[in-house]
């Protein structure tokens, strides 16, 4: 299996673990300080990462909640925002023009501002309120289940969080089970369709957001693969048609509520298409982990499968994800 | 000019615009009995169509808003929705099976339930608290434009509404002009284009549920043409990439607040790529609209220019926009 060190990965998510005191601090505070907005905030695979939050929030409770780029946001595009809004931020390096933008944006409202940040020191960290440094920590999501989950349950929408935080010590353990489950298959896929002139991807609810992000993020930076990402439900409003017996199409499977919007493309899919796969979150074993969690975790189980495509796909063209054409190489 | 008549665009804006005073009613009725949010739900290109209005609220007030597929609204994506909510859809029919579905599940909640709708004494139309019907009318946006600038003025976000509103009888005129601005650069895009293997599409705030729409609601389903959108921020986190010399760009201009991230777009895509197109509201004149109100029309001007595209391409491609493989043809 091909750059995989399940130490590692089991050592990256200690390293957040061991911050839970400090992140329900950080919750708690919140909670008790009041807030009339939870604003999560950042751009490209970062925003994506954060979108499940917002959407969790969305259907678990009634606290209000935006997800908006960072970018529109310094346009406008929430004139809600004031001193009762909370923001979260995320960045690997804390120093992003853009994202620094935003952070001082943010704090001249009035804002209270916490951010996830990579490393230690930053520009970021210095202009928010709080901050939870990672580093090496993965998955960062890990973050935000503790954070996101205890302010729910504060709010009395989520009894059962003190148990989940506890398994979620085993989370990244869990997560390493995935990926060796999934690679084969991923290497398999790797090989069959890295070559595809165009790929659709699907997704929906907590796992859209992943289908946008991967195909963008990854196929498309850092191995220049064309791609089209559409929610299942919008597929049925025009990509449908594209359908073809070659046309490759890939479908990641929630195991959240949405589902059944899932379900209903497969069904469609496979009978127009013979380039269908299908990588299903119900299909890995997730140990020490309960069943009634795993509607909540579709974003770092399919992180960790679609992992081992980028580890494979690397190899198999030659192309290392690190290569880019423009992406901080040229002034844009 | 090819399938273009401009007495019935003409028409076509009257039978809206004549409703003006029973769709201010509505609008005045919801502003006098309170609510706490706004909420735009639909599927595919009706909801992009709803879309900026949603952008508009969360531009010009601070007015709570969502706009939510209807398929995510009844998997529970906006918890908050009850008694408080007033909610607007819109339907060509009246009887698509997925949106009486969506109404229904709305009412059930309590929520006061305002319907555009293109037929009379349709089921959408009986389950409705309120309806606008269109028939023939065109651009719907208009019924749109009237009744969220008026709860904008009655909320006190938009005091040049009237000036705007009187003005807007005159819209299906002036995008009539712009239809014939635009047709001659259309004729010549769809021809140089229409075989192409693949094809970006970018656009910012108000003209990105334009950008994602007609690429996939028109060249994807009634051309079968493969397609890519992405929002103008979000192009430089990913699709950027993808540029070649020979790769297919086209990048819509928004008048709106995001202008300043469709013009970088433009100024790295120059550079990247020889197939770019750029399509851009402010090269159209608007007679009888007023500068001060054009940065609120972008989708319409949009919308008119594209349709060029539409009329030619069918014609050149000898593919007609109502053939379709499976939308409505098969069960799924």
């Amino acid at each position: 299996m091909i750059n995989f060190d399940e130490t590692k990965i089991v050592e990256n998510g200690k390293f957040i673990y061991q911050q839970r005191e400090k992140i329900e601090g950080i919750a708690d505070r919140i909670f008790d300080k009041k807030f009339d907005l939870l604003l999560f905030t950042s751009s490209g695979g970062s925003q994506a990462m954060l979108d499940p939050f917002a959407f969790y929030i969305r259907h678990m409770s009634k606290l209000q909640t935006e997800n908006i780029l960072s970018a529109d946001l310094m346009l406008g595009a929430c004139n809600r925002i004031g001193t009762g809004t909370v923001a979260f931020m995320t960045s690997k390096s804390g120093d992003t023009a853009e994202t620094v933008a935003a952070a001082r944006w943010l704090k001249e409202k009035g804002v209270y501002l916490v951010s996830v940040i990579g490393k230690e020191n930053s520009l970021l960290e210095e202009i928010s309120d709080d901050a939870i440094v990672y580093g090496e920590g993965r998955p960062q999501e890990l973050v935000f289940y503790l954070m996101i989950g205890r302010i729910l349950y504060r709010n009395g929408d989520f009894d059962s969080y003190p148990k989940f935080a506890d398994e979620l010590k085993g989370l990244a353990y869990a997560l390493a089970q995935v990926r060796k489950q999934a690679d084969e298959k991923c290497r398999q896929y790797a090989l069959e369709y890295h070559k595809e002139p165009y790929n659709i991807w699907i997704g929906s609810g907590d796992l859209w957001p992943t289908a946008y992000s991967y195909s963008m993020c990854v196929l498309e930076e850092s191995q220049w693969i064309r791609t089209k990402s559409v929610s299942s439900p919008e597929f049925f409003h025009g990509t449908l048609e594209l359908l073809e017996e070659d046309v490759c199409t890939t479908l990641l499977l929630t195991e959240g509520v949405t589902r059944e919007q899932d379900e209903r493309v497969k069904a469609f899919a496979m009978q127009h298409t013979k380039k269908l796969t299908c990588f299903d979150c119900k299909d890995y074993e997730l140990p020490g982990i309960s069943d009634e969690f795993r509607y909540l975790l579709s974003p770092v189980v399919m992180a960790a499968v679609l992992q081992r495509i980028s580890k494979n796909i690397e190899e198999i063209t030659g192309h290392s994800l690190e290569i880019r054409r423009y992406y901080r190489k040229e002034n844009y």
